[in-house]
């Protein structure tokens, strides 16, 4: 691509380093920056530069934060002695949308991969295990992925939580509403055989 | 969409304006935005900043411009009594990507459309007449889309044009390299038949 303008050229290449942002797409943003008013722009280009600098992440559950507890930590209208543990904020938004969960949370910051070179010292497990001993935090739900890496992590916390009495439990897995059986792999329809729900629970929770 | 950090939140929708961009992506790119240095993202945001304070347009043919007179205006090299008239910046761009022209531009910046209530008026028509008779240009070649409104636009122009002597000419249309006739509207079949080229010139072309 021919620029006539250097300082286009570069809004354009800045853009293009967003993932899964080309070099058209970053023109067809600059462009529409173009249009607007520079007050605008520079409240956008404002907002996104405060957002890296200000944000801080919750000291307790290391959720993205505005203070030194996140909103979720300092509600007391939320079970504090039960911990969603997710890997990462993206997983907390998610079930934050649910408006199903009650809880708190602890961001794991990843998740058990030697593979790609990450272990239990590279996460917050520690912090985890040193939370459940101190809050004596009755339940934890773990809330990982499910396949062979969050299996692995939620086998290597269980164990770092055994000497505590504390009620360990998963998010269930099974056929997806609105999905079909015959597209479900084995793996996902064998466990759904095997962890059957009583009727009478499926019917109330609905 | 729950967020736990307003910082988060309003990050994510300024991102959200941007055309083409719904909530999900800008989470997306805000979140890889949340991981990168610091530094990076205080650059990301004074080159957009940066872009839409200081970048000018041309005075002479109103394509964007890091001074008072564009790269192309001010280059020597280029046929300076050639004009090629489009509608906006973009096409300027995906023209000089052909690395086929070496003529100068002249920028519309819209199309007379009655319907969206754009007139002759508010286009940059009477600079473009005023710039010829300055300039003597000798050519002005239309390269906008092929359809009403291009047309219009075409006509309008070209009767403004006719006091001067300067040849007036458009971009070819037909059917496109690599496209297929049986998929052609009959619009632009029956007009590639009517403009038809002799071979020789087509051969020599290429």
């Amino acid at each position: 691509m021919q620029f006539s303008s250097q300082l286009l050229e570069n809004a354009v290449n800045e853009f293009a380093k967003l993932p899964g942002i080309g070099k058209k797409t970053a023109l067809r943003l600059v462009l529409h920056l173009l249009k607007q008013d520079t007050s605008e722009v520079s409240h956008f280009s404002e907002v996104i530069s405060k957002m890296r600098t200000e944000i801080k992440f919750c000291q307790r559950c290391f959720n993205v934060s505005d203070g030194d507890i996140c909103s979720i930590c300092s509600n007391s209208l939320r079970k504090q002695d039960m911990i969603c543990v997710v890997e990462n904020i993206r997983d907390v938004i998610a079930i934050e949308s649910t408006q199903q969960y009650s809880g708190t949370y602890h961001v794991l910051n990843g998740i058990i991969s030697p593979l790609d070179g990450v272990g239990p010292d590279q996460l917050n497990i520690e912090s985890l295990v040193a939370r459940v001993q101190k809050e004596k935090t009755q339940e934890i739900i773990f809330a990982l992925n499910p396949n062979i890496q969050g299996d692995t992590t939620i086998y290597y916390i269980q164990k770092k939580l055994q000497p505590f009495n504390v009620r360990v439990t998963t998010i269930a897995r099974g056929i997806a509403f609105g999905g079909e059986l015959e597209y479900a792999d084995e793996m996902t329809l064998g466990r759904s055989l095997q962890n059957r729900l009583p009727v009478e629970s499926y019917v109330s929770n609905r």
